[in-house]
């Protein structure tokens, strides 16, 4: 018998969590994506603003360290030698940035969950705490980990398209289509705690972070058209934009929670001069490709045609089925990687792609500009 | 042996075209439009603008009287004991007002394709000229005729849906792509034939009236953002549109002919308080609906579930699809029936429904407004 | 003003019919099929065995000549000048052969419904009359019209696909889920009417049909397992069946008229050595075809990559869907082209295709063989 | 700070591994399969039946004790205080017996892979071992773990469907189209290692378990065709089963691993007298349920109209799709909760469920009887 302990090599990462006590939903998928690939080991959390509940979940989920707050968390860790690597924040959004901050300073590297935050002024200063701090940022927009979209992203890179000229891309839900009230729903239609956005906020966010990713382009300016539909609620919950991207491409983006049928229908379609792509969230194995006047192709998964992006995020083959879990781990992998290079004084490994504090920024800024859009009649403003 | 020829009931409509001579798609359509119920006979035309043209195609088609022009052709047949009854109007938009009004000041009934006209000034002239004629005017929004069309309208009405809040329609091509150079591209490109929309004349006329007909709002009001993007294209090949409904619900359109691998994707999807509904040309044959906290259905045509208004334009069993000819025969069909009231000196029976000069002026105010709206930089215009 | 009847090539084709009363259901259809492409008229009908129903349906449809039985109208069609040239027999099975007698023997073009008859015997004289008339036949089994089972034909004879390995064909139904009493369900679960087979007759020589037309395979033998699983009913619902080619090649076949959710889902998928082809008739503008090791393909019906075969079986433009009827009506058009060359005195012209009485022989025997193998226990009996 | 560390409830269950080296497909997805939930921690392998092998494996997955062999496994873990309490076997098929034997009879459980062993005398030999160890034995068909497989067994077994009459279930591949050469291909290619089996074994045990998971229903007998089309291929390749079920219903069943456009394409249809299901597992959240005479629903994972046994396999909201890893982590979970109350002294939970070393005996009886079936010419064999 011998032991395959390679402490410098293959040690998991010691993992802290603020946010995700037990009634949450975000919290608890981030940590079956921290484990999917063993790169983290969670050991320590304060997973509640309420320490009760901080205390209760921890005690649910077996935690070594359970704490009454993330200050005394960030500090108590910090002086560990078994302190915890890196932090995942999965808070409301109005937490983020006061949360970050204490890790970031520390030199804890931060795993954060979107939109970046709730106010464009604290988005401002989350990127200057990154930029002052040693530490690494991830910001979870999964949807940017799923192989197809890696996939995607690499094809238009690679010029497979041509010059692009339209974005379409939407993201309806229909779980707000009547009034709710628990808490997840309560927190996310509340503007103190989730920001001026609602729809835009919880969602337009992916949708504009996954258009942004994938076409590489940036957005120029916006109109945006908002609406509450639902009697009573004060955050949006649909918005039409109409986008317009330097270089001359045009978009369009339609968040919605009140789109009944649509359960979480992220879907983006990318047209250029020489073929078109598209995707959805909800069938995330495959890719449809257009090159103009040629037969449609669907790219598969792990299948014929995939290219190495791809390749990388996937861990099974074709025709077994890889989902938002999966494709949440991503993130986290490609989180772990850049930590590890971080250990080993390297820099970022250049295949290692994730969303930081910069997009998370734009995510903030289109919100932003959507709510000012939108108070100004729809009229065009910058981004 | 008996003979079952009832002159007075059952007797065919005879029937004229102008346009669609042999290089022409849609003219081939109409004339299968018209035969597939059998309600009409074709028994004239003026196939082309060019003499020569309209001969050999009619010759071509063997049709008992073949006319130079269709002035010629109004004027002859309305002094016929056996003239036509009906004309046909197929050729490029600038030219449908000059050739209505002939027929229509003659008491011929009217079936035109759209848009409308190829200017606003055109369009609010033909509303007179059908005001001033005792016939019929029947425009081929051909996508109305659709089962399931009429069968989403049907559940609309019947408040299955609740108020509507949100409509998204879209009407994506790729044929024009690139540069293309033979005739049904020529004129669509062509501001002089077809007006001042380019895919928003062509396509999107249609995606304005079918979220129209299927919801039974009005837009109030439109901002637009037209692009060309094929070099030197003198006319939009991509619109975005966002829309605001009377009574609050708003609205998204977006037409293309620059989208690769979208053949003739015209689809739409309608929300509202209680439910959706979603209908994709491409897919004739099924309307999904969702009531909200329900499992999705599918309606087929033919299938359990399926109303009088979808019932009355269906042929065959479901299972066996129909589609875009058979959709198109139906309005064919409902201006037989309109038809042969107005022979009898009956009003239009009430489950007799097809796109009316109205509309096609709604869709004309839809081109102009578009086309006002961004040059105005996509300013909020009226309808 | 000049006349385009050109009698000699253009004139449409006197047709009469056999059966097709008020409540039938194919009979319609092959009017409208024989109606669409403009190559038939319909002038003589025997629309029903009972009188005065055929006189009732007939005037309905204001046919000219309106006949008591089917052996008088042949009888007297034939002595006109201005007779019928081809009929239509759309009577139930048992009906064909007895009626197909009459019109063969005058020389008169049979355009007949399958299965070819109800009875192996009936078959063969059917074989028999055919040889020793100048007429030609016509048999409907209408899914070899569809333009994209063309295209799959065409593609597997130039060997795209590689040596044909499986072949896997279903045809399920719902209808008869439950016992009904209606015309359509009484004649086709009487085996008086219907012949010995249930679903194996009414759809399971189409799909057998379809496998030997896409493939050009010739089964040798069957294993076949019959159900009827509603209590009382006499012939097969449910048809369990192993296929073998000659050459090797394997396949199951399987019809059933009480599966609910199904309403006429007849697909197949056919495998060879270099790849596989998939073609389900409720969406019939699309097929795949995966070429092993690459991506998926869909081609569509007047989309890139057609070849000939598909594409002069097609009106419309691709995104334009056609249907069940068109596919019909294009058997109706290969009907007519052939009819055109007899009338020319010409050979049949290469690239028109239909199923002739053979392929009806082989449906016959394909029943007669189901139900052989089913009577000793699914054992292989040879074709 | 507290500490939630709850030994006696919540402590990860100690594994082992037998198999699973670095090349192997099925031994990653078990091991991540085990860590999605937490329920299981790996500390022990021998993963590899060379000794270099499995060190190499076992270091580069930094195994805290690696084995040589699996003998040597059982008998060290067996006797530490921190031994595995569970072990999973991941082996070619034809050591599944004798390293299960060890572990059976030193009281520790078995999770196995399918198919349960090479040969029929193993299989039942397996079954003694259990029967005569206290440990638990969980066979992994884990297309049983799908939470809307779950769903539909749950609604079969409500009688949603009625009396069962027909099931078709299918599982095409294409990977072994051509002659591949590598250890996933050689060893399922290989009597010695996989049984006499070769896509029976390999993927039609997943269709018939799954027929018989869902349906409840147990098979009489069959009549099977094999077929192995790849030149100098030892094993069928292909294979065509009739099924006919105790209690009168009847079946299909393909398994194909020369199916091109086909990745992993397990796909079930049941039809009852009353209604009718279809799951897809390349499409795995969605079931299709088509109560007869009205119209087809789709139940979702999570959404509306899912029960309890489907809920309680589920983590996430519907619309993030869960995939193939997410299913088998079901199994896991299952056996964690058995393996929890075995702990405790309890029986096992009645909603736990999980297949069992009865459920491979079927399988491996399945195979059999197929071989048996198929050397007499696909007669009819009982089960």
């Amino acid at each position: 018998m011998v032991t395959g302990r390679n402490e410098d090599l293959t040690r998991r990462i010691r993992l802290g969590m603020v946010g995700g006590g037990n009634d949450a939903f975000i919290g608890g998928v981030h940590r079956i994506a921290s484990r999917i690939d063993d790169h983290f080991e969670l050991v320590a959390g304060a997973l509640s603003s309420t320490p009760e509940k901080s205390r209760a979940s921890g005690e649910a989920l077996g935690l070594p360290r359970i704490y009454d707050d993330f200050k005394q968390m960030a500090i108590r860790e910090a002086r560990r030698k078994d302190g915890i690597e890196a932090v995942s924040i999965v808070t409301p959004n109005h937490v983020h940035y006061a949360a970050a901050r204490e890790f970031l300073k520390r030199g804890i590297h931060v795993i954060c969950d979107k939109p970046l935050t709730s106010t464009l002024a604290d988005a401002k200063k989350m990127v200057k705490a990154v930029e002052n701090s040693d530490a690494l940022f991830v910001l979870t927009h999964n949807y940017t980990g799923y192989p197809m979209v890696r996939q995607a992203r690499e094809m238009v890179a690679a010029g497979d398209l041509g010059k692009i000229r339209v974005v379409q891309v939407e993201y309806p839900q229909d779980w707000l289509t009547i009034e709710q009230d628990f808490k997840q729903a309560n927190w996310r239609t509340d503007p103190a705690q989730s920001g001026a956005g609602g729809s835009t906020g919880d969602i337009g966010t992916h949708a504009y972070n996954l258009a942004c990713f994938i076409t590489g382009l940036e957005a120029e300016e916006l109109a945006a058209d908002l609406a509450a539909f639902v009697s009573g609620r004060q955050l949006d919950d649909n918005a039409h934009v109409m986008l317009r991207f330097k270089g001359g491409a045009k978009g369009m983006l339609w968040s919605s929670q009140v789109a009944p049928g649509n359960e979480n229908a992220l879907r983006i379609r990318v047209y250029g001069e020489k073929g078109g792509l598209e995707w959805a969230q909800e069938d995330p194995n495959y890719l449809w490709h257009s090159p103009f006047g040629e037969p449609k192709r669907l790219i598969t998964r792990g299948g014929a045609g995939v290219g190495d992006a791809a390749a990388r995020m996937s861990r099974i083959p074709p025709g077994h089925p890889e989902g938002y879990l999966e494709g949440f781990a991503n993130i986290y992998s490609e989180a772990a990687s850049a930590i590890r290079a971080h250990r080993a004084g390297q820099d970022n490994p250049p295949d290692v792609v994730f969303p930081t504090v910069a997009d998370g920024l734009k995510g903030v800024q289109f919100v932003d500009a959507c709510v000012r859009s939108s108070g100004r009649n729809a009229a065009w403003v910058k981004l």
